[in-house]
């Protein structure tokens, strides 16, 4: 199996409700370094897992939702504490979603699976990994 | 599959047994930065993987029994090599039993599958994962 | 000279006034992973720069202040953009304080000059630093 | 599940053909930095993955070959765009051979994947990872 | 003094010319993981170093110059090894001149000094310092 | 003023002798990542700060000296408590003696000053730096 990863990073603002949550429960924020892993079993004509530049330009798009917001705000997060593990499913969604669309170029279809990683601090990270769907034979 | 990381250190001191471990078989030591990675296919209903002060503290905790120790004099280690990837497995089962005993939460209790991994230096690190055992259902 | 350095984190939120600062006129935040440098020309008579553990609990406490906090709302900060330049040097002037206070331990008088370092991602971080006043000798 | 991994570097030329690489299909340059991850299931009666002085010593003959080279000059990678994914697959099948031939000791024949990662900078790795093959019993 | 760093990176070929550089006199390359450090003893009115959005810019636009290019060919380094340090220093003078012509915004002529650090491996690196001229006053 | 810093490793064991250590005061042991830097304001004829292949053997063969040892019984540190500060001295002076001597070329006594590091664990380091004695002229 083969695996390209890409890294870049968004800073925003949040809080939690629940007490499992203690003093995170004020509003304060975080800096997320965010890697993708893109996977497969066999390389395209080219030679490559991914097109790493439609790549980077994919991630930095889906993080720009977010990045310098309050996620408190946000509609897409209503009624959900935004931990790490959830953000990075959401990622992880989003980055599915444009594969599919062909938005990552028509070779990226042979992605067979994700891995998206938020780096919180120096000693603490979260990630969701999956599987993508397999795209219907024509 | 999500994934949550936390990261502590301890410092120890050993020697080893065995001409493969050539200068290492003198007395030695070694600060092994140590990851701790506890996976679980869905959240909680905090959206979270596990309570990471519980599991935090558990390190911490699990680790302080060999911190700056001399492994060589400790009965849990008699008649073995401490290498770097048996420390791993002693922490995973240790944490394992933990977990089984209710000491992360009872929500942790839904954690799946772990991986410690001990980085003893810049240009090595060794790593222990597993599946942890599936609680009865009542 | 010598130099001792340890490493803690805080996480906040906070805006920017001011054109210059662009999206980051929103509300967001960050993750400060956060490096304090003490120097010294002379060891003390145990061989150390400082009390490695007194630095650390003194870091952690003056972080502590501000942790989890959205510094928009902190009188300490009235009228000022709580940039990351900003905040290190805020974070020298009450370790510089502490210090001259003798909370780091008589010996910790001996020190010469700090530093604080705040990482706000992979790509970029600030710092100040600068020399601490001479104690007045008897 | 045990890991164990060693780090390595190389320093090469290359170039690539196809317009999906843009400016990259310039003569250029990288740095890699190599990861060697070693699997099994078991330790050997050491109490080891494997001789990580065997191992990192077979890494560095294997990236000898092609350290301070001109990729598109050799033999070995006529025809073929060098990507950093391909080079760790080239990486993974060499040690892999090594590793059957006994290369890495008796008791490494106990191994039973490898990952290889080549980090090509800050923002970037691209990785191989497989099973060995199972050696034949006797 | 205060100090902002931003960081970004280079993929490069080149070859030495010297008994003292052994097999690096072969055409080869280089991922340079490259920091710009900008010092000043005051914060401008907006509490910066410098517009890191600018300086940011600026440092991608000098190492564009060099960027996927085979350093041998450039008249640039004409009859000059292209070592690391040396490396450093090209970008400092390149980023100096910059920032004495208004690059980098007004308030940037307060900066009076820099670094420029390439790190070329997980075990090596080096890199440039000095003083910015004093502007001179109207 | 250029720069250039190598990293090598060494691993050991030890015990500080204070109250002010606390439980380290045991014997244990630590990894110390050291990176040696060296300094120069003018390149030398190759475009160099230093040799880096000499440099490297130099600095591995002084660690070497204390790699995989207990320090407690090595005269070289008889009645001092070889904290982390202490040894970066150490090798600092050693480090100095070699270059005056020649051990690192003749060019080498371009070299004013040197900066070595011990990081401990990924949340604590500590350097001695110094000048360098200007060579005699003859």
């Amino acid at each position: 199996m083969y695996t390209v990863c890409v890294r870049d990073h968004l800073m925003i603002a949040h809080s939690f409700r629940g007490e499992v949550f203690g003093p995170a429960q004020r509003l304060h924020g975080a800096t997320y370094v965010v890697d993708l892993e893109l996977r497969r079993p066999q390389l395209d004509a080219d030679g490559l897992v991914v097109d790493i530049g439609l790549a980077s330009t994919a991630l930095g798009e889906i993080l720009g939702e977010f990045n310098y917001r309050n996620l408190d705000e946000m509609d897409a997060f209503s009624g959900k504490n935004t931990t790490t593990e959830l953000l990075a499913r959401v990622v992880f969604d989003r980055m599915a979603q444009r594969i599919a669309a062909g938005g990552l170029g028509e070779t990226a279809r042979g992605l067979t699976a994700l891995r998206v990683t938020f780096h919180e601090s120096h000693v603490a990270w979260a990630s969701y990994e999956g599987k993508l769907p397999t795209p219907a034979s024509d």
